[in-house]
């Protein structure tokens, strides 16, 4: 009905990130043989899983008629393909769900609305009738935030039909967009103008705007240019009891700030539909640069600490613990000058390599770059890191939105990759590093490898990113299993020892458990409070962030 | 009852800011006779007001037996000065009331509780019995924001005795303090130590951490270490309803962030107890340079806005427009080299002053301060301004906290003299200057004196902060009715360009109306279900925050 959308509308195939350079904005290169040879070093060969099929789909429980009549003048699907490609996001267990038989659950109908009126038309009508409504940006969810909920009828907004440029006042440098942009449009909009956004996520590629503030998002140049919070101004959200409009100054002493219950709303308290944002001016300088720092994990984090606490702060910080270090090295083995002071740094340490240490400088000006660059080569020098010059940051920079190709191949070898995070003070980084490692490895067992970084920092603490390696079962069912299990025995450890549920994945579906377990009653109530206040009949999202309610209206 | 503080137990006379140096920290110097000098040149003699006298108070509503029997084990004082000294804050009304023959409404008893467990049995206790509280910090609220309201029975809480440093994690520069304690109670913990909070709004001396949460306050070197949002990591709120605890990590994605409904809440959502904060390394160096920059005052904010999208932004930063460079250089004109400079510059400009922009270099590191004042150098050479020297910049920061002092000298002389101030986007800041200061002219009449600054800046904008000198009436109750007319009439104008109710000095009760108009019909709902949520009978500071709701419980 009201004409189907191709595969090249989609622009992907279904149940896979993608393939690398489909985008015209992607860095992503074809997978480096050398992870796969990594991955079977020490994983031992994992066979292959299923490809992505057509999924079972059960019928929609809203006819067209219906959808035409309770929607009238809203574009809507009621096919298999588009309820079963808007019916969940992009975790491990939601790729492997495509490649089995398993029935998924799946949205009734996919609505495309084109304006905040038609998003405030759609939940209004929702609210009325009681039905639940998903409301999906890019779809890359890693928490389960946009799976569909167990309810009598379900519809999936898809923000996909506005992605427009709305405003852009440049002596202020706040651009309005339509909160179904992608990264990448609005890039496109703000660079040959001098501007960026500088939120380059892992998702960047595919995940919009509105998702980034649903999921209170973080980018990788998160130290030079901050979280999704830093730079949102002002939302103009769609509620099923009208238009919610928060924020709009540049800070204010005006009661609480209520943008801070959108952003992480998780799309359980209505839909942002457009955003007003910070822009930067777009660096005209960009240097990365990689050192290996002898010691523990707790050496790179001291130096990670010293660094971010100056306002010559590096615009991108990574450092990675010696198993990721060992596993980035190994998968792209640094070849020339750059090898042989590598090879030669590890013959004399006669250890493991230590920690990589990446960082990024970003200016237009020439001697702030040259600032940041100096203090950052005295805060390594006197810890004693080596520097392997430019090679590996600019290969780092080149492929960073690659791991979720690499994770498409990975699992078509049949192997278990995904990844979890969360964030501590500095003063519990080290326990918790090892803790969440041990229960990760205790969970996956001995042959699974479990590597982090540190990606994103602040004065008073630091995300830690897991990534975790394991061989996969030949069944996808069983794989998403053994994967629920570890990362259910990850989540307790992580709750136990304080951190936060999440550093930027989000809450989700996935984390609901433990994020109910992470807040007091007080905390609880209040979130149902609003809830209530914002979408009295409980259609939005449902599920998907207050701990303690089901998951329909 | 229970023991009479004498007034050396509350450091100062009831009804002034103080005697410059009474407190330990205090840097307010007597009041220098050429700001009188200027006041009397601009508007005239203006006689003198009636000094503050002991006020009229009504009998408690609540007996000492009740007091006793209602909060045993707390203690408590119902005695006549007690509640007078709690029963308002700092504003020009407020300190006119002191000097009035009006009755002023009081609170019933002031309680002074030792522990979150004593604030909240005070709080159950008061919702049961349907007492309104009113929380009192440092009591510094020029917003009306600890006013008496309109009640049957009234509380004042002091957190007079809850201003103990809790823990102080120093690998992680995070401290934890009681939420009464003073900015420098707690820079003395800091300062041997190494470390600072690095907030210092105006009310430094007197205010309460829990008074800058509640209020969302702004340092003056907000542009070096943020607002105290940015310092906030985590609190700890006693409500009626029990313990609230937001925050503790130092960033997170984990929902939404319900720290941002405790700053601002304005003392109606509960009673903060205790704070975990971000600190910062004690900058050992510190230089404050002056400048003055030719032309008109959108050509200061273009240079502040250059100075502030810069990761080397000074750590403070000023700029007077040119009503109040010409008040601050008159009242403070530079002798020596310095004065000879500033001479040459006016003869050769023959034009007006232009704007005075201070800076503030602040760091713990040479080549950081180098850096930062080579980059101020080049953004403000390159627009002509001309250094005054290091005098002026040191004299601002010798006398940043006098102006409260200069106020009670001012009003002593017979002056209406009061602050307002606001937050607007770059691209709206030249038009929003022109109307507000239009309308504070105009509504004070021509001989009025109305100047600005720009204080805090930020990428996107920067606030307003504007100083009103007039003649008061005679009878301090008319000059009180004055300024309340001219306030209408500013907050009217400023609600009508689209700015912000306040960018630091909060909501309370003078702005309520104002602050209401500003958000949408959701959000006040929001407000109210959240206010619901955590105080059901509505006890807490009643008429203080939530839009349409009465004075008391």
């Amino acid at each position: 009905m009201h004409g189907r959308l191709t595969h090249m509308d989609w622009g992907v195939a279904p149940g896979r990130w993608g393939e690398p350079r489909t985008s015209s904005h992607t860095v992503g290169d074809a997978l480096d043989p050398r992870t796969l040879a990594f991955a079977h070093a020490h994983l031992g060969p994992a066979g292959s899983a299923p490809a992505p099929k057509e999924p079972r789909v059960d019928p929609s429980r809203l006819s067209d008629d219906r959808v035409g009549e309770l929607f009238a003048g809203i574009q809507a699907r009621t096919d298999d393909d588009a309820r079963a490609r808007l019916s969940r996001g992009m975790s491990y267990v939601n790729l492997l769900s495509w490649r089995s038989d398993e029935p998924v659950r799946v949205p009734d109908a996919v609505l495309f609305p084109r304006s905040h009126e038609q998003v405030l038309a759609i939940l209004s009508v929702c609210s009325t009738e009681r039905i639940a409504v998903v409301p999906v940006g890019g779809g890359t969810s890693v928490t389960g935030g946009i799976d569909t909920p167990e309810s009598d009828a379900v519809v999936a907004v898809s923000m996909d039909r506005m992605r427009s440029v709305l405003d852009f006042d440049e002596e202020s440098a706040l651009v309005t967009v339509e909160a179904g942009i992608t990264g990448p449009e609005l890039e496109s909009f703000l660079n040959p103008r001098g501007w960026t956004l500088g939120h380059f996520p892992q998702s960047f590629e595919r995940a919009s705007i509105g998702g980034y503030i649903a999921a209170r998002s973080s980018g990788q140049s998160s130290s030079g240019y901050g979280r999704i919070e830093d730079l949102l101004i002002g939302a103009h959200v769609a509620t099923p009891v009208g238009t919610w409009d928060v924020g709009g100054y540049p800070a204010q002493s005006s009661g609480p700030d209520l943008r801070h219950l959108v952003l992480g709303s998780e799309g359980a308290l209505g839909i942002v539909t457009s955003a007003q944002l910070r822009v930067r001016a777009r660096p005209t300088l960009r240097e990365y640069t990689a050192s290996i720092l002898p010691g523990d994990f707790a050496a790179a984090a001291s130096a990670v600490r010293a660094l971010t606490r100056s306002p010559l702060r590096p615009t991108v910080m990574r450092a990675s613990d010696p198993a990721e270090t060992e596993a980035l090295l190994t998968m792209s083995a640094p070849r020339g000058v750059t090898g042989w002071a590598f090879a030669t740094y590890v013959r004399l340490r006669r250890a493991r390599p230590g920690s990589l240490i990446i960082l990024g400088f970003e200016s237009t000006s020439e001697s702030t770059v040259g600032a940041m660059r100096a203090f950052a080569r005295e805060t390594l020098g006197e810890r004693g890191a080596v520097s392997i010059g430019n090679g590996p940051g600019r290969a780092w920079e080149r492929g960073r939105f690659r791991g979720p190709y690499q994770r498409d191949a990975l699992i078509d070898a049949g192997y278990l990759v995904e990844t979890f995070e969360t964030i501590v003070p500095w003063s519990q980084l080290k326990a918790t590093h090892e803790r969440l490692s041990n229960a990760a490895r205790n969970a996956l067992g001995s042959r699974a490898y479990v590597m982090a970084h540190i990606s994103h920092s602040y004065d008073v603490g630091a995300s830690l990113y897991f990534t975790v390696l394991a061989g996969g079962r030949s069944d996808p069912s069983e794989s998403a299993q053994q994967w629920r299990r570890a990362k259910a025995t990850i989540m307790d450890a992580l709750v136990d020892s304080g951190a936060a549920i999440s550093h930027h994945h989000g809450v989700g579906r996935d984390h609901l458990t433990w994020f109910g377990l992470s807040i007091d009653g007080v905390s609880t109530d209040v979130l149902r409070r609003v809830k209530a206040s914002v979408d009295p009949r409980g259609i939005m999202n449902p599920g998907a962030l207050v701990p303690g309610q089901g998951g329909g209206p």
